[in-house]
């Protein structure tokens, strides 16, 4: 290859809490430089900027000012760092977390930059769970009429996805719901910011949109829930863009904030989950991507359409057009794991930890490891965040059984530990039960450092896993769209072959441990079977907020 | 009063770890003088003294030797520090743990002083376990034969009781258990030691030595566990003595141990618990006294002989004579909470305790007190120790239901506190259902330091606590026994009411907190019944006892 022909891409994933720029060889996907850019207001939670209104409970705002802020500091750093010339980028992609969506004018225009002394002017961060009486609304609506949709969502959407979110507007801020010429995703909103031409990509409109066979949600049903509702469906979008697709091509201000050429192409908007699975090479029919941090977000495509009960959607082409794409989550994984270590973990632990130079993990994995199978007596349900799938009840919550006098904390970690695998596997189970086949179970993200863990999921699971091979998959997989949407390849799964990088069976199951596990996972199984009704766990919660009211 | 014609008894409580003397007015139960003595060989776990034979799991003996050690120094320093004159000490009355049993010769001589190189010759203590699978054979021979003592121990006999524990020196050392002309419990020998005259309490016979109506185990039964066992009942006392009886007199060499006067009179033996109604003043019919420390004992007489389910025990002039005398217990109490803070309490924790001047458990306590009941949205079974009543299955374990992300040390800690206090009230309800009325709740122990404790328990079980006024319930209560048996007052009761200490209505349950309590209790019985079958619990100690063989 000839280095005055290499081509390149930037791919950006828009986190939580920070934006990140990738530079990526077109040829093999080497990742060539990288820069990170932290959001000036992280995530907007007690106040609005500026000393304004106080926020109620449960509120996650962003300020749009802080993505574009990543693409003129984190695009140009990551360019520095490559050492990349910009002339030969050939194409820019983007991710982010959803359903993060705001209200806009009809030239885009955030809301918040006009009337920034309204709250739900600002854009609702995908944890923005105050719609969660409007999300009851539409579901309990929905059951009633049988909307066609529903099953396609597990049976019940999310507070978090754009109709809740909408209504909790329209019901608070009618003068603001009225205002909002559009309701966009900030995944399609800083596709228009870069090119300048409005697009509405598949995926969101799918997973967080309620786009179903050609159409969202009728205005009967809608009116149904409040009159003014009747129209919202004319601030979505109507005609919407394949993923890898072109989105149109940088505007000359979009080329100055980011320093790349004007006119690069741009791909059609995306969600950081979703394309992960091309950077792990991961897009074929059965190629299940876990993506395990904070949370696990399972995302797959098949060929087949079934109503897999509890998962969170399936949308036709949601990860690549041709295929239905599924996406499945347990609401709490590192979570619980941190939570335990900041809550649990005793002195002589911690001190122990840092005499061997080891972080509290890293101690109670390395205790953890050493034992055999249910040495620890222990079985626990892991839905101290909730349960998204397969129970959909976030008012769910954890359990642990089997404590003595002598249960010592890597016990109850481990039990933990297992119990999210545990929780893997009844997904993967409900999926295959459902009809659609699990031909290979990829892991991405954070959780991929702790090798023990991976075993414990290989073993409990009884089959191997396949690891990606980027520590930045969403980044990657940004660039990976940019690829397609450039030109350079002809769709994703080629683009991924090429760019994506997968360890096919980083970690083998032991039988033996796989057997032990059995027995422990059918314990489980009844313990998640007896609480998924939820009856003790909801009269607890209910006796909680009673009492904290 | 005549100063000159103030007499004094002396109790000596013989406990796990030392043994405790105090000088007590015969009049009113004045405390004078007390003094401590730490057992030279405390328990003895792994090995014999000397470097002798190693010890089995679940072993747990004491030497004789250092209970003498206690009449030789506590004895005379107890007297010391009160100032009182030996001269007018009119009786010494002792209680013990119990079952903590020894074989002997015909003259009192423990086995261990002629064969201390034999596990078997050593007395072993309450705690000694290792006969379980020996009370598993007489729980079912005694089954399957209906044998009728069985119903006045709950439907199953302990481990720790005195045919469990002969029946493994039988099959283990055949040559001690010959060699045994006497099987008698520690209260007894002590008793014995004092007095140069074998006598039997009839409470230990009858909560520990199965004796029943009369009767022991019949010979058939006994032959048909092991031949050899036929006649072991001829080791036990025939002739009962009744508790505040006079045993005998003081020995010119007992009396060289003690500085007592020769010729003192000396109380039949007791267990620590049971002479605790006595300090407490509340041995009439329906006062449950409840002694909580790491364990909880429950010891109530009554008029009336009903089969209460999973209560330890009752026994025919058990307490008092005259009554039936029922025992229950709680196997982990404090232990749950002192495991919790061990195991559970993170160092942010620990420092902050210390920085207020504070114990950990006084600052979790603290903690846990400001929140309204409820708030923390758990509920828990404490198991951790096994259920002793009612459930009586020592191989079930804990449980912590409804942890979220939020859940801090403080919220379990005080679920576990609240955990123990719906525990006693299931005991409490089984009482009554079964026709047995609990008419006052007594408590005693180290736990009534815990005020938010006391207030939760008495919240929970909706009716005021009476706390015992001495913080040395055990040795009081051998004391009031002396007097009795020294001819000072006419009877138990009697003594009690000028001797014993109580503050009837100590802690009053608030009728908020105790609604909101129905509530949670609502759902711990309802985890307790659902777990009480044992089965996943069960299968999860047999997991583990075979990964951690």
């Amino acid at each position: 290859m000839n280095a005055n022909s290499e081509r390149y891409v930037v791919g950006v994933d828009f986190g939580t809490l920070s934006g990140r720029a990738v530079v990526v060889r077109v040829d093999d996907g080497a990742e060539l430089g990288g820069a990170v850019h932290e959001y000036a207001h992280r995530v907007i939670e007690d106040e609005l900027p500026g000393g304004g209104a106080r926020l109620g409970p449960d509120w996650a705002l962003q300020s749009p000012g802080d993505w574009i802020d990543v693409l003129r500091t984190a695009v140009p750093e990551a360019l520095a760092a490559s050492g990349v010339d910009p002339s030969r980028v050939v194409g820019i992609g983007t991710d982010f977390t959803a359903c993060t969506v705001l209200p806009a004018t009809a030239d885009g225009t955030p809301l918040c930059e006009i009337t920034p002394e309204r709250p739900h002017a600002w854009p609702k961060l995908w944890k923005h769970h105050a719609a969660q009486p409007h999300a009851d609304r539409i579901n309990v609506l929905a059951a009633e009429r049988g909307e066609p949709w529903l099953p396609r969502y597990g049976g019940r959407i999310s507070s978090e996805w754009q109709f809740a979110k909408a209504l909790q507007v329209l019901d608070e801020d009618p003068e603001t719901y009225g205002r909002a010429e559009r309701w966009i995703e900030a995944a399609d909103w800083i596709v228009w910011r870069l090119t300048g031409v409005e697009s509405r990509n598949v995926c969101t409109a799918g997973y967080k949109g309620i786009h179903q066979d050609g159409a969202y949600p009728s205005e009967d049903f809608l009116a149904a829930l409040n009159p003014d509702f009747a129209g919202f469906t004319g601030k979505l979008g109507q005609k919407l863009a394949p993923l890898g697709g072109l989105a149109g091509r940088l505007t000359a201000r979009a080329a100055g904030w980011t320093g790349l050429p004007e006119g690069t192409a741009v791909a059609v908007g995306n969600v950081d989950a979703h394309v992960t699975a091309a950077a792990a090479d991961a897009v074929r029919p059965g190629q299940m991507v876990a993506i395990m941090g904070t949370s696990t977000c399972h995302i797959m495509p098949s060929d087949r359409l079934a109503e897999v009960p509890g998962m969170c959607g399936v949308v036709r082409d949601g990860i690549v057009p041709g295929l239905w794409g599924y996406e499945a989550g347990q609401s709490a994984v590192g979570d619980i794991f941190a939570w335990f270590v900041e809550n649990f973990l005793p002195a002589a632990y911690a001190e122990r930890a840092a005499e061997r130079g080891l972080g509290p993990h890293e101690y109670l994995t390395s205790l953890a490891a050493e034992q055999e199978v249910g040495q620890h007596g222990l079985v626990a349900l892991d839905w101290q965040g909730g349960n998204r799938s397969v129970l959909v009840d976030h008012d769910l919550s954890g359990v642990v059984v089997g404590q003595t006098l002598a249960t010592r904390p890597e016990d109850v970690y481990r039990a933990l530990i297992e119990a999210t695998a545990f929780g893997a596997r009844i997904i993967v189970e409900t999926f295959e039960a459902a009809g659609v086949p699990v031909e290979e179970f990829v892991v991405a993200g954070g959780l991929l450092r702790n090798s023990f863990l991976m075993r414990t999921y290989a073993d409990v699971l009884r089959r191997p896993l396949s690891a990606i091979g980027s520590d930045q998959g969403p980044a990657l997989g940004s660039a990976i769209h940019a690829a397609v949407a450039a030109g350079e390849y002809a769709d994703i799964t080629t683009a991924a072959a090429a760019m994506g990088k997968r360890r096919a069976g980083a970690y083998v199951p032991d039988p033996e441990r796989a057997d032990a596990y059995d027995r422990l996972y059918a314990e489980y199984r009844r313990l998640h079977d007896h609480f998924a009704d939820g009856g003790l766990l909801h009269r607890l919660r209910a006796i909680r907020n009673e009492a904290g009211a």
